[in-house]
């Protein structure tokens, strides 16, 4: 597998630094619409706004990630949209014949019909409801190899990045080897992007993997990660409550703070071994 | 005005720091999904996971900076929903006898019926055909004012947060006084409570004020900074293109990266004057 380079834009910016005003040219992420679609139903299931690349990964990671489809084979190809001038902005995804997608499960980004009753319970218990990859009790992990993950996510998005501007998720084997990134201006796309790469690629589930991101743990970035049957999950910063709820629930290891030497562990301490117990 | 906590949920960590685990009482971010209805049409608008607190400030501030509702009389009144057990998470919304309201703009979220031409001039295209307060020339102001935003953004948050876990937006006026913050798992939200809270205040438009987000500048954040006529908008981390974009086309003033004694102006130079020049 590779990693790519996310889209930059050119543009001339003033930087201000104690008192003084000097002009210089730097890079943006670029953030623009992706809009996917199903054929043959002709349905516009979502628009994201991501940086450009990776866009087929990004489409089948979302689809198979919210579960509106189960396998690569539930694909039959994807293609930029031809019509129009805007043709990279959105790919269609032709499924294969006779599938019916299940667009239940986008029904609760948005719209939703739910009774009284939309909390955390009811969104675990609607995990519940589909079923999952299991989490394997997957490998047992040493410190000094976690401490290692985040080094190594730094310096790839290092060589990727120049505008300072990029999420990035990053899935490691069990001896803590960068395996693929993927870099999306969108927490959520960069995870999408990263398993629906490995989908395309036969390379799911990753049972024995760790999979860290560089911002936040969100009850969605653990939703993704159950789909994907990570057993351990790594951030730079904090999680919320949600998330710890999901990574418990199902038995993923949830770490956080993840810097230098030290981590916070969540759930999931039998994965971890520390050298100097 | 007054700032509010964000909501915590304990919790036991591991801490493991170099090569040593100790457990420890820790705080997280509670994140829940928070439901919002419109009466008396009965429709759901928005799921969206939120921290709770400033519920119905979020509400407002989501209705009116998605052009859902126009002004504070828009809305008759709010109650969270007294059936079943959840009634913590599901804000009702009764609007003002015949107004009806438009959903078009959410549209854009997730589900469209646009044709082919999803694009990022598109997206600004339709910004365009909204009615938004004006951008006025707003104040000019020193980089010092501009330095010590950073500075009070993160005093106020440390206050406030003990989970690491919480985005903030700010609002400060041109004198760089903080007038009023709010807190959130989530960017958009933590935008949406401030505007909500200033939209409820008879606060509304932000025309000599500066706003200040914890994270990125996104497309998302640049639009919603517009509908509350936010002349000058500051992030802690860089900006994205279409957020460049936007502020370029609308007259706002865009920084990104401050820190310290260091900040780059993007767009909308002529607010900002260099005590060293």
């Amino acid at each position: 597998m590779n990693t790519r380079i996310g889209s930059k834009t050119k543009a001339t910016v003033w930087v201000v630094e104690n008192g003084k005003m000097r002009s210089r040219q730097d890079y943006l992420t670029t953030e623009e619409p992706l809009e996917i679609r199903l054929l043959p139903q002709k349905k516009t299931v979502a628009v994201t706004m991501r940086t450009p690349g990776a866009d087929f990964e990004l489409a089948a990671g979302f689809l198979y990630s919210e579960g509106v489809i189960n396998s690569k084979e539930d694909i039959q190809r994807m293609s930029y949209c031809v019509d129009g001038e805007q043709q990279y902005n959105i790919v269609n995804v032709e499924l294969r014949a006779g599938l019916i997608p299940n667009l239940q499960p986008l029904e609760r980004h948005f719209y939703t019909s739910s009774a009284c009753g939309v909390c955390g319970k009811a969104s675990l218990e609607a995990l519940n409801l589909r079923e999952y990859p299991e989490i394997f009790p997957g490998p047992i992990v040493t410190d000094e190899t976690i401490y290692s993950l985040s080094t190594q996510l730094r310096a790839a998005q290092s060589i990727f990045t120049a505008t300072g501007g990029l999420h990035a998720a990053a899935v490691f084997n069990a001896q803590g080897q960068l395996l693929n990134l993927r870099e999306d201006v969108g927490r959520h796309n960069a995870l999408d992007k990263l398993i629906g790469s490995a989908l395309l690629s036969d390379e799911l589930p990753f049972n024995n993997h760790i999979v860290m991101v560089s911002g936040r743990s969100s009850f969605e970035i653990l939703q993704k990660s159950l789909v994907a049957g990570v057993p351990i999950v790594c951030s730079v910063s904090a999680p919320s409550s949600m998330a710890v709820s999901v990574a418990k629930e199902f038995g993923i290891t949830l770490i956080g703070f993840l810097r230098g030497e030290r981590f916070n562990v969540y759930t999931g301490l039998e994965r971890i071994s520390a050298t100097s117990n």
